[in-house]
């Protein structure tokens, strides 16, 4: 099944407005809550979102083997679950239904008023239930950078880390979509010079710019995913920012890793990006030294040129850009990721999500967090206002963008964005 | 609602083998496919498995606030979500339908044929859908021991250890149920004065012989759950058997913590028993020095008095018995695990799993892992056969159990027993 949906040359009938994260050519998936109340799985051009569920009841998809109620569901793992060439061949008709020269719809005002929806008038929702969540750490700069901070400039990477895509569990049930604020959390944290631990709001509450990627069903418990097959079971991408409160990482992280630092929230952009649309974009990823053992070698461009942005913005405020990456510095491949993460034969499900792990680039003004962009709060950053930022203060709006751009097509991940809220105050009994 | 099934002098018309683990005082809970092939919620008294959907179906929970399908499900998580007060509802009644003095059930012999079913009748499921899975580390002795060998013996626990619970996210989706063999992982691992790692089967499987706990829904993501309400959000406990390779741990495990090390395999008992049913067997759990901050602060016996016993078994071999453990051991208890876990506003889940974390006595023959009974393999354990064994060998059955027993009653887990097989050898292309 050939992808039918990259030419840059494709129009559609649908408004696009100029730079829009969303052409004809993206044919992203998600779901939503409609202005009737339902949930609907759907995808978007332009402004406009369009209701597979709809679609599909209307006979757009005969001759597809779908079930009939499989885009009206409240996730899309059971699509995801139907394997990479159903999605192929949903995304190859969806692209003909908008094409510029197909009437069907186009002149159909009582199925456009039915599938089409304008953005005020639905609400994006988390587009898989996420069984299990893996976070790696696959950046090399960023590494280097945590490595040289808080242990030693000389060995900022520990031994282990060019062998293997060092990775760790995360918590599925605090990732929220973009949109839902989240609270700063409370914790224990050793204040500097202290014995005694403290109890109180964390001082140090950070992003992480990030990007995960979304597999389906991929093996038997207890059986490997070879590295040349891996990108067969990713789904797609979104993006990721993984909220980290560093004061409380570094008090408890030893010797199982970060806990509480992480999972009191993790938030990520509503739209799948698939990597069908993804293949235009893809790059040589960066040479590895030492050559990693037989099973994490990979042939072909295994990276993907994608430009990535984070700001912060004021309550009321102006947005400010703060960071500027982008994820064809990842040193470890989502092949490799995936390859690694299952060579023990762990099992990969329809719905997992699996994090890249902070995203800096080689320049202080792509580092991916707080952390390194103002270096442990040595070099606070000024916004647009005047004001200086070390850590994220409450009611800042963090955003996450990205972008791919090549022969004038741009495909896009839309945003997300999160309202960090002061600590949870129990009521008085 | 209060509890009417433990009395120790309430017996049942359902005959019962001495020294069963599942009294009519037990009543737990779990899921498996009958002889026709259906999926349904059962509960078990001795030997006998009952349908609990069938019975609900006849009547049986006739003015208890149940939806008609509650226990026609192939997972507990919704009957876990309806919440303690259900709980109690249900066992209170299936305690009076299988009473010595109830004759309803006991004479309906058409009724008795639709809903007992002999153990070969059946086959066990994992009981829950676990969203997410939480592994501990909060025996004081086992933390010990681990410290002592990987690090320094004057300093073995390390500094944040005596002030929380610490503890990590394991991966649900290698989470089996008993009877479910597991397969010895492949993976990196860093010989001994090597530079360079190397691939190939882990040389060092263990168990890790642990309980495991099950939650309902506790909170909304950015609140914390109060460590005195803590016990009110937990369903029941299991026994776990948290598969290890020590060797592939050692290599990848900083800075993130343990991972494929992990993943491979983690393998549970099928039947939860209810807090309910463990109430008769509280225990005032250790001293805790230094105290512990506030929101850690417990009052009454919070620690529960749970024999437990670890054994191997070769191919078509005799079973050995290596350890004798008890959950009253534990350091740091249930309610303070899962406060902790909250305090950040992590959101918990009906269907979510924490683990305790090995279980290690004071003395050698009370350790919970073959690392710490053989001392990293120095002092080898001889089995009946007379063969002996450092780690865990191919096609060994290693068998969890754990019981409690007072006043003549004994509440127990029955059993997670789980062979260990040879790395996945790829078929030939």
């Amino acid at each position: 099944m050939p992808i039918k949906t990259n030419h840059p040359n494709k129009k559609t009938w649908m408004p696009v407005p100029a730079n829009s994260d969303f052409p004809i050519q993206n044919i992203p998936f998600g779901v939503f809550l409609t202005r009737d109340d339902i949930i609907t799985i759907g995808t978007r051009i332009g402004d406009h979102a369009i209701d597979l569920g709809a679609l599909h009841q209307l006979g757009y998809f005969k001759d597809i083997p779908l079930t009939d109620d499989i885009f009206l569901q409240d996730t899309l793992n059971d699509f995801i679950s139907d394997g990479k060439k159903t999605w192929r061949l949903v995304r190859n008709r969806i692209s003909e239904i908008f094409d510029i020269n197909n009437k069907d719809l186009k002149n159909n005002e009582e199925h456009k008023n039915i599938v089409l929806f304008t953005l005020d008038e639905i609400e994006m929702q988390l587009p898989v239930q996420i069984g299990d969540y893996t976070d790696f750490y696959s950046s090399k700069e960023h590494a280097t950078n945590v490595g040289t901070m808080f242990r030693d400039p000389e060995n900022a990477l520990l031994p282990n880390w060019l062998h293997l895509p060092v990775g760790y569990h995360g918590r599925s049930s605090s990732i929220v979509p973009s949109g839902t604020p989240v609270r700063r959390p409370m914790g224990q944290t050793l204040p500097k010079g202290a014995e005694q631990p403290i109890f109180g709001p964390s001082k140090l509450v950070d992003f992480e710019l990030e990007m995960a990627f979304i597999t389906t069903d991929a093996n038997v418990l207890g059986e490997p995913i070879p590295v040349e097959d891996a990108e067969d079971y990713i789904f797609g991408m979104v993006l990721f920012n993984d909220w980290s409160a560093r004061d409380i990482q570094k008090w408890e992280y030893v010797p199982l890793g970060p806990f509480l630092a992480k999972n009191f929230a993790s938030s990520i952009s509503p739209w799948i990006v698939t990597l069908d649309a993804l293949e235009p974009f893809r790059v040589q990823s960066p040479e590895q030294n030492p050559e990693p053992l037989p099973y994490l070698q990979q042939s072909g461009e295994k990276g993907f040129d994608i430009h990535l942005e984070a700001s912060i913005t004021p309550e009321g405020g102006e947005e400010t850009r703060v960071s500027k990456s982008n994820f064809k510095y990842m040193y470890w491949t989502m092949a490799q990721q995936l390859a690694h993460h299952t060579i023990n034969g762990c099992k990969i499900n329809s719905g997992d999500m699996m994090g890249s792990g902070t995203i800096s680039g080689p320049t202080p003004d792509t580092y991916g967090s707080m952390l390194e962009l103002t270096w442990r709060g040595e070099k606070p950053i000024i916004l647009k206002d005047g004001s200086t930022r070390k850590f994220i203060e409450d009611y800042d709006t963090v955003t996450l963008t990205a972008y791919c751009q090549k022969d004038n097509v741009r495909i896009g991940f839309g945003e997300v964005k999160t309202k960090l809220l002061p600590v949870f105050q129990p009521k008085k009994q």
